[in-house]
């Protein structure tokens, strides 16, 4: 496939991975989530301890990391998966796995995420792993972030889409006001996640989400951290705050690198 | 039983439950913790919505509120457990019970502690039930905490016994390890609790307890307590700052009522 990007300007990196030719392809975004995780994948080197992301894109990148596994390009992988289903992914491409309780340190992550502030601030875990990608992420010496560029905003919730917290369902109503009210300047609303069945969406620690909708910007954000965090009841949030250390973004006209 | 309390000093008040005799009479820690327990549920009027605590000393003002009901001089209480344990202490004494989601605003919870500091801050939840405590007992307008002396310290911690951490059973030595480096300078040591089986403790919301020893000083509780919960991992610690609105011991001098 023949694909034109232009070069963007600025602090922003931008790469060609084709020659110019006039824009005439119009990518979906599944592909361009493909192109940001197949570039990502570049920086793995054999021998890495290697995070495993959750979600539409980091499922490219690890299946990307399986491939080359498989072709011999990559030797000596040890994957810490980031939830049960990418546990199962990886287990099926036969990537070597462990945990963070045997890898307390991590080479390289590679993630997508839901929200990208100008800040490399994300917010994550409307696939429901969260928590897990949070440990994960945390204990890495590098985090790539992978999106397509409909994730970038202006500020965390400025997408409209939800800010997920972690909650345990113990009186699971009384944490989600508790919540709402705490951002009622925002303009917060919380609900509850359902899953298909319209029970309460469970996660793999076996508690639910409450997400919150904003019509406003939280302010500082490491303080809405805390704030949420104070809440007995909470266990995790979906800000990601200073982790990611590289966002590649694939758009319609090339691949743009932001590293912190 | 004839007991011999003298009044203390300054800002205490001491009450004397029956005359002034020689102190021949040496309580058990049991009937000091029953002694608070009864004082504490003098608090108690008709028609208020109560936080139950959980735990030895908690219990014995359950079954106090319990009697008072029976007996008719408590009417129309309405009970909020704050843990399996207490639920069903306090069904089997017939006291009615709700929950946080029906009554998010309580009017008065009586509580044990293990630690009680001089500022009315608290170390709880060596009995395992740290977090539904946190929730209800945040919930509340007054909430009366009842020790025996021996849960005096001059700092958390201070006991040498257990700062209590619940923490999700998904790799949990990882974040044993994260808490044990948080504390290093207070010599922290972090231990996984078991139960009498020798396998992991698990809380009513399915996680586990890192219990942290100290050999020194925490330094700024409120610090302290975000840097813990700013650990992905943690669903919530032990420590209650902030929180007692009345603190009554009990000790072989007499009952010391202490306010915020």
């Amino acid at each position: 496939m023949a694909i034109a990007w232009s070069k963007k300007p600025a602090s922003m990196e931008a790469l060609s991975l084709s020659p110019p030719m006039s824009p005439t392809v119009i990518l979906t975004q599944d592909e361009l989530k493909k192109i940001a995780a197949y570039k990502a994948v570049e920086f793995v080197e054999s021998g890495m301890v290697l995070g495993l992301g959750t979600g539409s894109t980091a499922k490219h990148a690890v299946d990307r990391i399986g491939d080359l596994l498989r072709q011999g390009k990559l030797t000596n992988i040890v994957g810490i998966p980031t939830s049960k289903k990418t546990q199962e992914q990886a287990l099926s491409l036969d990537i070597p796995l462990s945990d963070l309780d045997s890898h307390p340190a991590i080479d390289l992550a590679i993630d997508g995420a839901d929200e990208v502030d100008p800040h490399l601030n994300l917010v994550k875990g409307r696939g429901g792993s969260l928590l897990r990608e949070k440990m994960v992420e945390g204990a890495c010496k590098k985090f790539v972030c992978i999106v397509d560029e409909s994730k970038l905003v202006k500020h965390l919730g400025g997408s409209g889409l939800a800010l997920p917290v972690e909650v345990v369902p113990f009186c699971w109503k009384f944490t989600a006001n508790k919540l709402q009210n705490l951002f009622e300047r925002s303009g917060c609303v919380a609900k509850l996640r359902n899953d298909c069945e319209g029970k309460p969406f469970v996660t793999d620690n076996g508690n639910y989400i409450v997400d919150l909708y904003l019509k406003k910007e939280l302010g500082d954000l490491q303080i809405a951290s805390d704030a949420i965090l104070r809440i007995a009841g909470v266990v995790e949030h979906g800000m990601f705050l200073d982790m990611a250390t590289t966002v590649i973004v694939a758009g319609e006209l090339g691949i743009t690198i932001k590293n912190k």
